[in-house]
């Protein structure tokens, strides 16, 4: 095992911690309980022997193998997981541990939430995407017909394990699209780490991804400490998403990735033009779409649809300078001039 | 409209009020913001008219009527709640106001815990057992699988409104039913509110009503207050409960009532021979049972499976003198010497 680097979140009455490394899994029971019930959730595409050595450490390790992909990011599909516990007969004592992506975080994050009103979480993300982003602020959600996490709850995990061997058995798109996330993240609130991005030679990703996912963690994590309920700040974290998930839902969640989407979903929305160059190129670098063919009508009724519109107007992320975002209130018409 | 108190419950980041009195409804909107999209969420056993004045005062009122019965208290009706949500293009800065019993108000509550990941709940019972105990305290939650209240939130309503008018309509024995919390109350921490029950004359009860119940909400606040999350002295509410749930699911939810079956488990549970009598005449003078016909070994089994009960130990609440609870942590086949 080696520990990189060990991070506290904190938000009040809530704490948490995240550990970056290699091979913690097998040493997992020096960072937390596992002497108690626990759930291990994690789906079909997740290599087995990943589970294995978590279940070792366990006194009473189960495991639940959910069907992958987002399109089982339902209410029935977390109906199995807390009937499953409550089989188990879980108490609030217990604990549910997410090992896979963004879609088993989410959801097996929303069953320890809601389960008894809370039980302990710990969430071990096995995706770029997951492990720079949606592992790390304790958002916990899954669909419902088809609008994208709209049923969930704030659930802070007790403990984020950010082990980059994992990610050894992701395939390179899936690899890549993740990236988005940190490449997003310097725009926002981390210049030098976007530059970092635009220097990078794609060969040695793989022994900077450490550093490069660490700057995106600590960028998100300051914005949850600020603001953990997204009252205002928080919604910069949203840069590219808006549109993004409208043409991501137009694929139905299944031709573009997240990431993917949320790239083209930061070039249509920055409008100088320099810039849109700069990521653009940062995208291209990662063999990473930038432009997607949809009906505007459609992609527009999705946005309106998606969640993060309120009334008539929608909160639009812009980054004028690298490093930098504003949250701009904005007619929801208006979307129809960034498709 | 008649305010005769108001009080505000203090929960650090969360607050929320409660306020007593007659005629509320039509002025429901000089207490709280009704200028956003509203949803009513009632069942058909409530008086289709107390929705009236409410909808009446909000700019963008809807009103979802759900079967009535502890056996709808699910996973697929809160469901509809939120498709219903979802259908009205509801925003994080819409209401969802629960008008009802204690299944309306535990479930509309847990829909608007989770919606979006939280959206503001207003809260009007419209039982006593409601306006006693499952109102206060920001607990919400559905059944699953026949166990009660195993999945939920913690969700603090930013209003509670507390109208005895609305109790009108009320089944005799169901108001009785609901009175049981607040002799609970009275037994678990104050003692002069259980000696006014024990000297109450019946045909007062109505004119009582407002100060009894206050005293008893007052009690459930101070502990709420103290405990949120029920990391311990919360416990001291379930007195009565841990047997009664037992009692209650035995029966399948439809023979007794909640605060009958409560009623019963704080019986079961008290030894000293004097307080149990005492008790006893309290339940009597309002018709409510005092013995059930059941299956020892089946409701030991249900009371294992119920949610309090963790591992091999199950902390049960005793009363020795009226006004002051203690938590005893209890092996649970003791359980079985209750019963």
């Amino acid at each position: 095992m080696t520990v990189i680097e060990r991070l506290k979140i904190d938000l009040g009455n809530d704490t948490g911690e995240i550990i970056l490394g290699r091979d913690i899994l097998k040493d997992l029971s020096s960072f937390c309980n596992l002497n108690r019930k626990v759930l291990v959730v994690t789906d079909s595409g997740v290599p087995a022997e990943y589970a294995e050595p978590v279940l070792a450490q366990c006194a009473e390790g189960h495991i639940i193998v959910l069907p992958s992909g987002e399109q089982h990011k339902t209410l029935a599909t977390w109906q199995t997981v807390l009937e499953k516990m409550l089989e188990l007969g879980f108490s609030r004592k217990d604990l549910v541990i997410a090992l896979g992506g963004g879609m088993i975080g989410d959801l097996a994050g929303f069953a320890a939430a809601s389960f008894m009103r809370g039980v302990d979480f710990i969430n071990i993300p096995t995706t770029t995407l997951s492990q720079i982003d949606s592992s790390i602020g304790g958002k916990t959600a899954v669909d419902l017909n088809g609008v994208k996490n709209i049923v969930g709850a704030f659930w802070q995990p007790k403990l984020t394990c950010i082990d980059f061997e994992l990610l050894a058995s992701l395939p390179r798109r899936e690899f890549n699209s993740g990236l988005v996330e940190a490449i997003k993240a310097g725009l926002i609130a981390d210049a030098a780490l976007f530059e970092r991005f635009e220097t990078l030679n794609v060969a040695d990703i793989e022994i900077k991804l450490p550093e490069l996912i660490s700057a995106a963690i600590k960028v998100k994590q300051k914005v949850v400490e600020a603001d953990e309920k997204e009252a205002g700040l928080r919604q910069i974290l949203n840069f590219g998403h808006s549109l993004g998930h409208g043409i991501e839902s137009y694929y139905q969640l299944n031709e573009l990735l997240h990431g993917e989407a949320v790239g083209i979903g930061m070039l249509l929305i920055t409008e100088d033009e320099k810039l849109r160059k700069r990521i653009e190129n940062v995208l291209l670098k990662f063999d990473l779409p930038v432009t997607a063919v949809y009906d505007k009508d459609a992609v527009f009724e999705l946005v309106c649809h998606d969640k993060k519109a309120a009334a008539n107007t929608i909160n639009l992320i812009k980054v004028e300078v690298p490093g930098k975002a504003e949250i701009v209130k904005t007619p929801i018409e208006e979307i129809r001039r960034y498709l």
